[in-house]
């Protein structure tokens, strides 16, 4: 396993090509340092002896001791562990890991080729196995470039004006493929080791050129990223972790890029389009279990905290709005909880959380995220948005009146009070801010995909036989599906 | 194990003790028929070697087989196959199942006897193992009378003008105690075999008298019992499993009843008040996360089948609102196994359920339960409310109207769009209807007080501390309590 | 005008065609006299010199004094007026008033009828107006039947497989014409006088016999009604007013029924069809601007009445929730007073509200009137569904435990609790309560229907418009059309 | 009346009083250029003739057009073309308008001073009125400093431990007062012309220091504002309205200001505190029924460009969220209607609002703020907050990919799509956004300042009146407080 260093050393040897603001930059350039943060701390806590076996794994493929963000998930322990991970590293880093979106993708990556081959008699599983070996012992980070640009969202990707609206394959050679068009919304890969592609639709046999799904190194050749980095205000004096920390999301092109056959895992294989897809998402809402909750943590956090500056910790109607991070972390922690003990092995060994579980999951955080920072802006006030800047606090000038009307607890002391407004201030009131509310509503889709979603899996017919045995239309009745599910052993 | 039968030839062997619209009746009487019926469905699936496993364990005390509702739950698989067992038995009868209530009384008292003699050499847990091990043997079922009718809210137990506002111990005897007051909203106790009492909330020292448990069978001495029946308008052709289910809730009056010693499980322990209080409540709030998503099944297999009458099925708006239920139904159910995952083995050997994942679910469903019948409601339409009374779809005059007007969907036949009509109406203008909106609502504990328990128990100050930590307050921070919990075996 | 004794007796000598349970029943029957009761308020707080200018108007015809319920409002403060006439009537009686649905029936007649004469040169505005003459002076109640049974919910009225699906013109003759099919859901149609009959929906052309308004006596030829009486349990010694308060639906089935000529106002005009329908339907809307606040007022009352009987009237949680009733209340009320200010003088003469205002009150109102029960239901507690029944209360053996034990605040005396609990009950627990749930989604339209009013109603162009402005897409901007509304005077 | 121009130059003739980011600076600043923008549209289009008489008005004092910002309605029809002016130029500028602020001021202590006087034989409405005709005839701006620090919350002023922490008088001379203490969070105090200081909460005699009002240039001695900007990021080539406008909020700090006696408004009445205070909460109330719906306005103008973008105006659940926007913004703009239609003359002369139609109003749109930003989120999608800088949009390597891949809409150019999305990005995730967000909720008092508000005054006794009639508790039921009010005649 690599540490962070190592980790940063191999971004600085990377060809620079990200595009920030109208010039192209090396990883060295400073916007994406806060993004570099979040990611080091995946390898630094995996070094440390305490999180041994939440943070690190055995290899299924070669038994050695791996970092989790690489290792295929063998059972519902794994996935708890995984959601565990998650959540923790997420509290560290005060927000999204960003890691588990590579994770995520070699998940899904392995059963969709096993079951690919399984019906065309293709070989992209042993060739995504062998990718993988690597992948685990070099410990590298992959960015998941799933959504297209799309075009007209009421065309098929066959059916565009602009062909490229989609990423497809433009040629098919003996040596791989080459491939056109650009993803978008790209979290991390502006600091990622690899970039893996996955189709982002269901699609029909017209559309099978849109079928492709590869990786490639970051900074591949005619691979570009053009970043949008986010982060916080820089602090001067008053420095903290959350400070230090951000993200980037890029668009990613592919002008006519070649893909090397043994980095292709699927192409043209239309009619799994939608199956890939959906392991993505799926194991990415999965994800979204373990980091949705750590966010409601830190709001509420910050909650409790400003509530003690403000004093007002003990007010009812401050007590219930508390109450309600508790219900919306412990609810969506508890759907990852059962997506894994009513989980299923599949064909390729990786084990996968249910479906239903994770879409009602995910679903409910993107109803309530925009909520949980009404609710701290509730407990707050004003001055989340209107506190001066961090200079004002030091400036000979004007020091000494901030820190005498900074003060509201007499138990809490100025400095102490300003940096907690600070954190509510980053929490409240950045781009942070802003990004966390949009990503919490689209990441891993929004909740109107979830409600297709369980539109598509939920048993509704076992809800009318239910019905229908009630009302008298029907005599017997079936036990429904979903309690015919037994759970699965928690393998320790 | 008994079979329906013989529970109810049980019932008609005891002393009339109920009063029911002002006249004094026995257990024969028609309007406690619909309760008794659907207590028959716990006896009689559990013969059908078909749930033997669900419906049935093997009994820690004995090592016999026994009906689930008279099992201590052994590890997380229990607490899972509990959850299981009411939602499909819930699916069965309508809406909520009853018999749990015994069954989480003798959870909690399992743990409290054990607990209070640990602390205070009492031998209450003995006492009850004793009795336990009959009612295992007898197959017996027990209402679980907890709510006092509590006076004066903002008065504590001892302070009350009336003494007798809580059940309370009125002298302690060699044989037994002697008890007064009145247990109210008690679901069941009509049609049960025994009736277990507990205290219903903390007690301070000057309190001691109203710290009292027992069991009693339900036609003791000196017991009365005032009932109000719920049961839907009586079918006459068109009849349903639906309509033959109801429920009765009784106000139980302890009149200086005489309560002999080995029936006696607490006495004067204040101290424990609050415990067994929350035992029982926690428990039976686990029992809702089996319960409450088998109503949500209910409605929507109705919503499915009304929206398939007036041809709507496919209808955008339909179909989310369809997803919704899908949202209630697994998150609470989720909520449940959560709860197993992350429950704790107690001193006296029965497992419990996790606090939080119990009152995060629970007061989910107390807080959707209106809206679950609104989305029913909408779907519906006003016909729910309107249709005209059965006899007129049979009366010579008006049938014939009344069926060519039922017809919607063509694919839908006169007779089973009157079915589902019917079903419709009594779920949604019945007594019935009411009485799951207000059971929804209250049973196990209202919302705010799944708030004030989650205000208790959950660390806050874990979150706090994160929120320090990021803020630069703090410069380390441990792993949160939460995330320190190991998922439990599911021992199977 | 008329006193409810004449009412009364102009009902009793009315045809019997009501049929209920199966039986064929005159307007004496007592299941529609809770109805009766209600309607006969509407006539006797008229005679009150109180209220005169309020339930009274002066005609806009004759000129003479007249119930309000029968006048054509002229103005905004007709409008507001007739809004509080409704709230005040609502508050009388519990909830809903039902006469409005005549009163919106002419009102939207006034204006269709003239703007049909207009475009066809057809005569129904002189047809409807000596019609309303004598409506007026005899002081009438009309029920308003829009909603036919619509058969198949996909298919226009012209492509059911039952042409009857929809209320149409089978026949026209000189001297009438010759209508079947059935409106379901009608409103104290078994109680009034009149029976307006109006088209439910847009038409085409193709659907021109489905194009067809006209009123008849309620006991005419031909028409029968199958009724189904809404009512609560009776009180024995316990009386008030609120249970003598109750309503009846019925299904109108029109068997070939002849209509004379000068009782048609509109026959066959498919291109008014919507226009007629929404003129009703967003009058209705206005009228639950007045009524529905009224139901908020009910349910806030007894929830204030409820919680001083808990002695809770202080806590924070239930200060909250009751603020909420102020907020559902008031805010629908103010968009029916905006409905007015912005309201539109029709070519008719009559003065029509906002159909902007009308129906984002309406929606709301369809949107909380599930959690206004709900409000109700967490601060009274389970006992609303489990108080014994009235009897217990007066029976010999069970009345002292009861009276002992209804007690809580002790400045509530026994039978006052009583009292409120029994309110509680019949308010949250009763037939009564499922009707005013579904009439609180449905009538008038179902909030899906003012959505799809407001989407087309509402100036999204304008709204494009400025955001067009500020991207600095468009140069210029102009003032959007709802900002150009004058108010309207409000002529007293 | 004044041009921007005056306006501007005004400003540029003041003493630098600033701290921006620990330095001090005058009012020429380009941080505080967007908020000058903002006041300088409210002067520009008062020259307009087509805004006559609505951004115009005639004195109430000298009888000369002025602008309304300056005005004291006096009337319902004043109020109502408030909101109205305030919703225009809130659309102009793409959000707040801030100079309302000085307009709710002059309207609270026009009635407050009388009030004042008319009790203790003072003399400060005189004294006012003075001040307003200067302020009238220079049309002046002014900014309202109403919220101190407020130190402990749970404390009282007289008991804080710093005596600052509430703005006070700490010495009374012949020629006027001295203060001491800060205002914080005071919207476009930097650009003011005039502060206006207000008490900001209910006061004891114990506190009467701290009763204290009066208005000075914003330039004035001994005062000093800490000042926080808040505006987009810079646009380079894709210029336009919404990214020129901003706002900033400062801390204003009072270190012994001397007051001269003609602008001190009040001093020790502390009786009045609570009066004062309430006033110009309501007042700032109404004008949110006014500017919210503004907010809605551009909110759901962007959400319909960013869906014609996509191309997915016509999807159900999209029109379905854009229906919702017109809820919000009609709603609260009704209740800002009734509040004029139910306002009354105070004895001042001044016509102020309905305090219980501002208050249902203005907590709607706080407790819905977030949720409009959330809608527009998810019909935009992530872009909104991965849209690379504009910058890459020009670049040579850069601009081609990115015009190709922001179509969508075939329809919609990539230039606008551009200026679509970059908006949308301005909205959603820029400073701006999360200053709309907190603002929304606290700016005139949060949601629980109005629910404290309705429960002072809101006639629950009436309530319970009805229920307590209903319920036969009562015999008599009087016509409840808020149906005798009289609609107000609207003056035009």
């Amino acid at each position: 396993m690599r540490n962070s260093a190592e980790y940063v050393s191999g971004l600085m040897r990377m060809k620079p090509n990200l595009y920030i603001g109208g010039k192209k930059v090396g990883r060295s350039d400073p916007r994406i340092k806060p993004g570099i943060n979040v990611m080091s701390v995946t390898f630094d806590l995996a070094q440390d002896p305490k999180w041994a076996g939440l943070l690190t794994a055995t290899s299924s493929l070669t038994g050695e001791k791996i970092n989790r963000f690489t290792h295929l998930p063998q059972n519902a322990y794994d996935l708890i562990q995984k959601q565990k991970m998650v959540r923790l590293l997420c509290q560290r880093v005060g927000g999204c890991i960003q890691r588990c979106m590579g994770m995520d993708a070699i998940i899904a990556l392995s059963i969709a080729t096993k079951e690919i081959d399984d019906k065309h008699g293709t070989e992209y599983h042993r060739r995504f196995m062998d990718y993988l070996k690597v992948y685990q012992q070099k410990d590298l980070t992959g960015a998941c470039a799933q959504t297209d640009t799309k075009g007209d969202r009421m065309t098929r990707p066959s059916e565009q004006t602009d062909p490229d609206a989609y990423v497809h394959v433009s040629e098919v050679r003996d040596d791989g493929i080459v491939v056109r068009g650009a993803k978008v919304s790209i979290t991390m890969a502006a600091y990622a080791d690899e970039i893996f592609v996955l189709p982002t639709r269901a699609l029909r046999q017209e559309d099978q050129e849109y079928a492709v799904a590869f990786a490639i190194p970051a900074d591949w050749e005619d691979v570009s990223l053009i970043t949008r980095p986010v982060l916080v205000r820089e602090r001067k004096e008053c420095k903290c972790p959350f400070a230090e920390m951000g993200v980037s999301d890029s668009v990613v092109v592919f002008d006519n890029t070649f893909i090397p056959k043994e980095r292709v895992f699927m192409c043209r294989e239309w009619d799994f389009g939608r199956r890939l897809a959906l392991l993505f998402a799926d194991s990415h809402r999965h994800s979204y279990s373990g980091c949705k909750p750590a966010i409601s943590d830190i709001l509420c956090g910050a909650a409790c905290l400003v509530a003690e500056a403000n004093n007002i910790e003990r007010a009812s109607h401050v007590r219930e709005k508390l109450s309600q991070y508790a219900g919306a972390a412990e609810l969506s922690y508890a759907a990852g909880v059962a997506s894994a003990v009513y989980g299923e092995k599949t064909s390729s060994g990786t084990f996968f959380p249910n479906a239903i579980y994770v879409n009602v999951g995910r679903r409910l955080t993107g109803e309530t995220i925009y909520h949980e920072f009404n609710l701290l802006a509730e407990i707050a006030g004003g001055l989340a948005v209107t506190l001066p800047y961090e200079d004002d606090f030091t400036a000979e000038e004007t020091k000494e009146w901030l820190e005498k009307y900074i003060m509201r607890n007499p138990k809490v002391p100025p400095d102490v009070a300003h940096r907690i407004w600070r954190l509510v201030e980053n929490l409240l009131a950045s781009s942070m801010a802003n990004w966390y509310q949009i990503a919490g509503v689209h990441g891993g889709g929004s909740p109107i995909m979830e409600t297709i979603a369980l539109n598509q899996e939920y048993d509704y017919e076992a809800k009318k036989n239910i019905a229908k045995y009630l009302a008298g239309i029907d005599k017997e009745l079936e036990q429904s599906k979903e309690l015919k599910q037994s759970p699965t052993e928690l393998h320790q």
